[in-house]
């Protein structure tokens, strides 16, 4: 066996890794995703991403085996293509993301969905290694969702696993995604920074938007949402705690549906806040599992930030139109 | 291939059929679940309705290539035995319902989850026929769900499906399982009953009761429901147009995690209010459905009240352990 490149195309970064036997990180570069141009800029941001990654094990992406891409939006690996990726500058049409790169980089490219790959890395090298079905959560700017059943990802028509818009409230809040009462509508990131501006504008003192300006951001990352907490700030704490009841009852309804073994919760929030926050969402499912005698086991995520790298490289060694 | 034999163990009722090729019913029994006594006395109804539907066919159980049970509780097929079985009297610990039958009866005995058995039976000879993966809604006294994914049933550690115990309201209306917000505490026709109850205690005026009556039942039954939409009455038009938008956001959640081609909604209410209510559980999905450019085909059951029997039956041809 070789050595196999992985992308994880992000809205605001792109992380490549070269990855040799056992899931085992050679090289690893990370290059912040082009907000300008098209597909294109993006594509050539990838190839130098996995370029600068592969240089550090002595290697040319021609010596790779293969690279994965872990993508947003609507992924083809039949068809080679990437549309409707609209975290991505001007990505609508269905662009030819697989050949463009295998061109670039003289070796053959595979696709795959970026929060699949994730949870098929966490299933195969992290969390979930001791189960044969599984969850992923992953609890960062939305909340995405990945299957693992009987050992093999479970995509459905290639939708599966849009958690983040399970309804926990009807008629509740509205989500980013426009509908009303997701469980993104109370725990994803983004919709928490427009709840917390709201709130500070309706007079709620926060040190949430402090916090961002110290650190140099221009949004709520979850670092400055953890620096909140720390500092126990009122809103921050509501609103992680409101974030923590959808995300229990939300995933505990996934649960009664799948019955799966494990929960692995990933994801920037999920990352960043770590175990103790995991226990509070496994507290919050308690209430709405329906065998409550046999609940799943709930773990973090083991992988980190380079999970949708590395779970990216994996899709290399796979058949074609497996499911 | 032979004749088999096939059993819906209900709460109310037990049905039973006798099948031959391609599902065709060839015999038919049905008699009521007894109140008292406890499983030695249901399995020996059991046993007497499949002889009963064996003898029309002209032949002895003992002919048959075998019986299946659909059963509620916890069913184990390995061992033989059901367990908690909460509508069905004093039916607590484990039952050796298995070897009790195949002796009384002189045929081998396969046990499934009667949800899963009734959705298997659409997914092989009803309104499932022509796709690879759906689910099943048992609209009924509770609200139970049957996946198969790929062409095979999934039932998690054995308790996939358990939608009726989705959350659509958080803090929302206790549910007869004791949790709060769950489909079935809007849907459910025992949460509905409630309910009429608890708005004709409060002065509301509703013809239900007064139907229920007339028509010799002690319960809310769907005929009864139906009969009172019917007469435009408001009660139950307002708690049935609830239901359905509890059930067009629960099982839209369902399609958000799942992706199936399609949904089958069965059980006594789905069957008896038809495909007028159907369309409207359809069409309160749609605000809900993540992909609303590729919606799932939702149809009525078509194998109505024989469906949970009929599916039985198919588990005598299916390899053990098959999952």
């Amino acid at each position: 066996m070789g050595i196999r490149g992985g992308i994880d195309l992000g809205g605001t970064k792109i992380q490549a890794v070269v990855v040799g036997d056992g899931g085992a990180v050679l090289g690893s570069s990370r290059m912040p995703t082009p907000t300008t141009g098209g597909p294109p800029d993006v594509a050539a941001t990838m190839a130098a991403a996995i370029r600068d990654a592969t240089k550090q094990t002595g290697a040319d992406t021609g010596d790779l085996e293969g690279v994965g891409v872990g993508s947003p939006g609507a992924v083809s690996d039949d068809e080679g293509t990437v549309a409707a990726a609209r975290n991505l500058p001007d990505w609508e049409e269905p662009y030819p993301l697989r050949d463009e790169l295998a061109s670039q980089l003289d070796t053959r490219v595979r696709l795959g969905n970026d929060v699949q790959v994730a949870t098929d890395a966490e299933f195969e090298l992290g969390a979930a290694q001791p189960y044969n079905s599984i969850l992923g959560v992953f609890w960062g700017t939305g909340v995405g969702g990945g299957i693992v059943l009987d050992g093999k990802p479970w995509l459905g028509r290639s939708a599966a696993g849009e958690i983040g818009h399970v309804v926990v409230r009807m008629d509740g809040r509205k989500c980013p995604c426009g509908r009303r009462g997701c469980m993104e509508a109370y725990a994803g990131r983004l919709a928490l920074e427009r709840r917390a501006r709201e709130l500070e504008e309706k007079g709620e003192h926060t040190k949430l938007f402090e916090i961002m300006e110290e650190r140099g951001r221009d949004r709520l990352t979850s670092g400055v949402w953890a620096r909140a907490l720390k500092a126990e700030d009122d809103v921050a704490r509501k609103l992680i705690q409101q974030a923590v009841k959808a995300l229990g009852a939300g995933v505990a309804s996934c649960v009664n549906v799948l019955d799966v073994e494990a929960v692995v919760i990933g994801g920037g929030m999920g990352v960043r806040l770590g175990e103790p926050y995991v226990r509070k969402i496994r507290e919050a499912m308690m209430p709405h599992l329906f065998v409550e005698s046999q609940p799943p086991a709930v773990h973090v995520a083991t992988l980190g930030d380079l999970g949708g790298a590395i779970g990216a490289s994996l899709l290399v060694a796979r058949p074609r139109s497996d499911k």
